[in-house]
């Protein structure tokens, strides 16, 4: 197993201006290589601070990946901190510099000189091409040959960096950790804690590796085996995952709820309607996040006020005095007056109390009901007594509204939860109140 | 000047599962008070990383802030590391083992044994509250005390890290920096560049400092001043702001567009109505993550397809069809329609071409049309051409909208957009390709 350091550089990153997500992005991917990343180090601009980055990276682990600091401004100085560290000569690439020229010939703009600067190449490095900017990355050998530190340099802007590392380092990476035998797969799901999801798949036979990351209010599983018939292996764990853990992996890989019932409602040509309150917009916003999202997405109805769930979703006034809004019975009944007013197949509807105010010993904060009106079936509704703050609860109702979409479409059971080991995880591993 | 280094701790970190936020927030404040963060060293549960980030870090800074591993489980190794590494025995502080039972039997959940380790802390420390969780927070005074290090511990989740931060640490450690005598302020501003806004800001007279952080589609600004009579000096610069930026400040400090429209509409008793297309939800979905937004804000009508436009707005399709869904026109009939549905005192309405399809030569992708209705005024009209992928171009449309709102009840004169030095900053600032 190989270990790994991250350098990320830049003035902005240590004075808060921009939250750095080259390095989890990177982290993640090695992770997939079975590469361990010990350390990230995180500099501004400046040649003593490099210095100790790239000195004390060097002697953390055996492979260096760096972004950043190589824009063609006096203050970015990576390459000149990498030539004179590891004693190499600086010299301009000429491939590179014309194709710099040729950008901006293309672009139809004059050439600051300054931007020869990103030519500029350690003796012996082996140039990473990048295809959305100037600056190309690097790769370098340095230091004892017996026990040589693999060195990359990459730029910082994350659209240029992120293509590189996947199509240019990745696959370098994978034989230099004697790879080629390494193949991993990540699971989307949603309902199960992280700790149930451990319960379940450890009881999956074979010696595949588990990690699992919270995005709350999702869990994604990801399993990387090592050795012989590394494809086959994968589809029968994934025979396993699906057959143990059925209904609560909703996707594989880069995916999201919304694109997935997305998904689900274009392939069966089926049209949505919402009828949101307390998640106030939410899920129809994350519907629309979607491209393409008009071909099945009609429209929704905010009705944050009562008055509002009356006059546009023809919720009576007697039954709001008799059940309060925050009702299965109203949620029922703002789904089928939202798929009535937009002619739509299908409509889901929300009402709960997001907080911090409005909750009562009864409806507590977090407390929201959910009904679902469809084509020839009986409407649905239930109750589900969330937690968290205003914004996690909005989350969270969100999401329910859209896996009860999913879960519709599909013919699935309800989502339950509060049964052992079902909760969402919450976000932080780390959080210790017992609230 | 004093320096600081911060350390970032946990597995999830260095895994790529979690985006450290925490030390962009920290630095962002030590910026405030003149603090330099000279370097963040991020690395997971293991004792040998640990002793070297602290180590290390101590040799960088005279202050060390570090959050994370003070969870109640074995890998949570940050207060032994601390403990061993400056010959600091460990002792259960009683106050808090007694907030941490309480805080169990308040929650009526059993306590699991473990929960205790969280209340050792190094001899000498003096205890940070934790409002919000069961971890205190510690600082140390450590090394040699003719040039003594600072070391602070904080936990990592950010809901408890960042108001112990806040309230707690900035405070002393403006003493520690010999502040008293530095001062900030921030102002919000919208619709200008971060270039725009330096020029203007570059001719106010005076010695103090700016910075900015651009958070597409905003721009923040800082002004630090040190020395004598720093409120005053802060006063003035805080005139000669207003009086050069005008209108495109909407707010100080830690605030929102949202928040900054609730409270005008809550101060004048106005409510507010949305008619949304291409923001699909985004406009409603901000209002509501402010708490008490039921006060002001009715309801929206999130009329995604043509026939909901129709339906629940009452847009006539003779004029859908004469000027298209993406016009002034239907934008404005959409705001009536809105405002006239729910009762609503301001209605803003929002149709354009979000992409990446859907656009043509003459109504390209980013071209999004803004309707406001009102008691008592003519309903204006406006189209901007915006920019960016999908996701862009509704945050950027969902802050017009919410701009509008605010522009209207302070009798503000239209957004403009496009002039020179008027655009929103783009969020990096490294991008080195050309186009």
């Amino acid at each position: 197993m190989i270990d790994a350091a991250i350098i990320s550089t830049g003035d902005e990153l240590v004075t808060g201006r921009t939250t750095d997500t080259n390095a989890g992005f990177i982290a993640d991917k090695l992770l997939g290589l079975g590469v361990d990343v010990v350390g990230i180090l995180t500099v501004g601009d400046r040649p003593e601070r490099l210095r100790w980055a790239w000195t004390e990276a060097c002697k953390l682990a055996h492979v260096v990946i760096a972004t950043g600091g190589l824009g063609p401004t006096a203050d970015d100085l990576t390459t000149e901190t990498v030539g004179a560290l590891f004693g190499r000569a600086l010299a301009a690439d000429p491939a590179i510099v014309e194709r710099i020229r040729e950008l901006f010939r293309l672009f139809n703009r004059p050439m600051p000189e300054n931007n020869l600067k990103q030519a500029l190449i350690p003796a012996g490095a082996v140039v990473l091409p990048n295809p959305l900017g100037t600056a190309p990355g690097y790769r370098l050998e340095v230091g004892d040959p017996g026990d040589p530190r693999h060195v990359v340099v990459l730029p910082g802007v994350p659209r240029e960096m992120k293509p590189m590392l996947t199509d240019t380092v990745l696959p370098w990476l994978a034989t230099l950790a004697g790879a080629g035998r390494i193949g991993y797969r990540t699971f989307q799901t949603f309902g199960i804690s992280e700790s149930g999801l451990d319960e379940v798949i450890a009881g999956i036979p074979g010696e595949g590796r588990w990690s699992f990351r919270a995005n709350f209010p999702e869990v994604s599983v990801r399993v990387t085996v090592r050795g012989e018939q590394v494809e086959a292996r994968l589809d029968a764990f994934a025979r396993e995952v699906y057959a143990r853990l059925g209904d609560h992996v909703y996707g594989e890989g880069d995916t999201s709820m919304e694109l997935v019932v997305g998904e689900l409602l274009r392939a069966r040509g089926l049209t949505l309607a919402l009828a949101e309150s307390c998640t106030g917009g939410q899920v129809a916003h994350r519907l629309t996040n979607v491209p393409g999202s008009s071909a099945y997405f009609l429209g929704g109805i905010n009705a944050y006020a009562n008055t509002a769930k009356e006059t546009l979703l023809g919720v009576p006034a007697a039954l709001l005095a008799a059940h309060g809004a925050v009702s299965e019975e109203v949620a029922a009944t703002m789904a089928e007056g939202a798929r009535r007013a937009l002619g739509a197949a299908v409509a889901v509807g929300v009402t709960g109390i997001a907080g911090p105010d409005g909750g009562t010993a009864e409806k507590p904060v977090g407390l929201v009901c959910f009904g679902l009106a469809a084509e020839g079936v009986p409407t649905v509704a239930r109750r589900y007594q969330l937690w968290g703050n205003r914004e996690w609860v909005k989350l969270l109702a969100s999401q329910i509204a859209l896996d009860w979409v999913r879960r519709h479409v599909l013919g699935l059971p309800l989502l339950e939860l509060g049964r052992r080991g079902a909760a969402p995880a919450r976000p932080q591993r780390e959080s210790v109140g017992p609230g």
